[in-house]
């Protein structure tokens, strides 16, 4: 099956974490919106879908339309062996990816602490007040715990051990749009945290992930996405 | 199988999604941390679980801990008959929960726009603009896609027809907390929502979930919760 990937063309996004499980599986898709028209094709499949969704990324797989990018994953991760097997497994690893979700919602919110429809411009300062609080309070909080699932995990490196999951795909993502937005606050707080740099490194390595990282298909990260690097807020 | 659910004892926050979500199924659970020294007990559990949570709540099913809202809901739901029964309808339940997860988020931001570590009084200006924001812009377009989700699930009221869900149960939650806290705006916005409000209706009057709701177990809306109702918001 060729699925069909809706998600805007010129971003990273939430968009990332599905494309990144995708390429990791080698699974066939396309990238709607970044076909011919496709951002029009998109808009149209989003008020049509029998099942619609709030907002992108969604998946068409045959007759499912998927929205929610942990819920795609959860999809994807049961077909494409990016999840144990066992119920208590995909459980587990689904519990990881909606705490990641809860980190990447707090990343987005240091630039938009107000509201998403406004300018960064028009809650700089806001924007401030909560990117301080964001790097000195919830990073290590965040990074604390799953520093410590890993530690948990025993060898191997990744949150279940030896085999990697599209959470582990997740995380990778996370610390390196971290970096991108925050590079000296991440300098700092990183070193306390070798097994997430550690897990971060295996990922880029991985050849699948490896060989998209170097593609055209991965867009680089930008000031229109979720990590978006403001020198005033990385203090 | 007496299940152990594990979430802070004096408020509904997120808890109370798994709360009405069993309280519906009639499955037999203790409130742990509502016994005597259960919050020691809960902060013991969250530390030394093999596969621990970020935060509660967390539930304790036989050899199983699980956490993050959604996540204990896809659980549930697939046990005691609150989700559909093939893989497709459960995605598209996950779905809908993880939608009201965000709106559940934002609603808890206009209060906390800056830090949940930080009084709402050290706040008050942000959470001034951004409750003006939310109550404008993000709940009527959450309300417009739900609305649209239950007019094209046709009869029955609920999400997926006639049978109720724990996302119905969830959205009932919402709606609940949407009225205490911002009673002057949802008056005049779920006006233009008669299939959310039937669906509130329609929960509230569900056999168990009207003796849970008359019952002690109901912890009442507060000052501490997601929902919260400070007059200065409700513009």
């Amino acid at each position: 099956m060729v699925y069909q990937l809706y998600y805007w063309p010129t971003i990273q996004g939430r968009g990332e974490f599905v494309r990144l499980a995708l390429e990791e599986a080698q699974a066939e898709y396309v990238d709607v919106a970044r076909q011919k028209n496709g951002t029009r094709a998109m808009m149209k499949m989003q008020e049509e879908a029998s099942e619609p969704s709030f907002a992108p990324p969604f998946l068409v797989a045959g007759e499912q339309t998927i929205g929610q990018t942990a819920n795609i994953l959860l999809f994807l991760g049961a077909r494409h062996g990016l999840a144990p097997r066992a119920q208590a497994g995909r459980l587990w690893i689904n519990q990881l990816q909606l705490t990641i979700a809860d980190l990447v919602a707090e990343a987005h919110d240091t630039h938009h602490p107000i509201a998403s429809a406004l300018y960064y411009e028009d809650q700089k300062k806001e924007a401030r007040r909560r990117s301080a609080d964001f790097l000195a309070a919830r990073v290590p909080k965040f990074f604390d715990y799953f520093e410590g699932v890993l530690a948990k995990a025993g060898r191997g490196g990744y949150f279940t051990g030896a085999r990697v999951s599209y959470a582990d795909l997740s995380m990778f993502q996370v610390i390196a749009g971290l970096r991108y937005a925050f590079p000296l606050s991440m300098a700092r707080v990183e070193a306390g945290y070798p097994r997430l740099v550690a897990l971060h490194e295996q990922v880029a390595a991985r050849p699948n992930v490896a060989a998209y990282l170097a593609s055209k298909r991965r867009i680089p990260f930008d000031q229109d996405g979720i990590f978006r690097n403001y020198p005033e807020l990385d203090k």
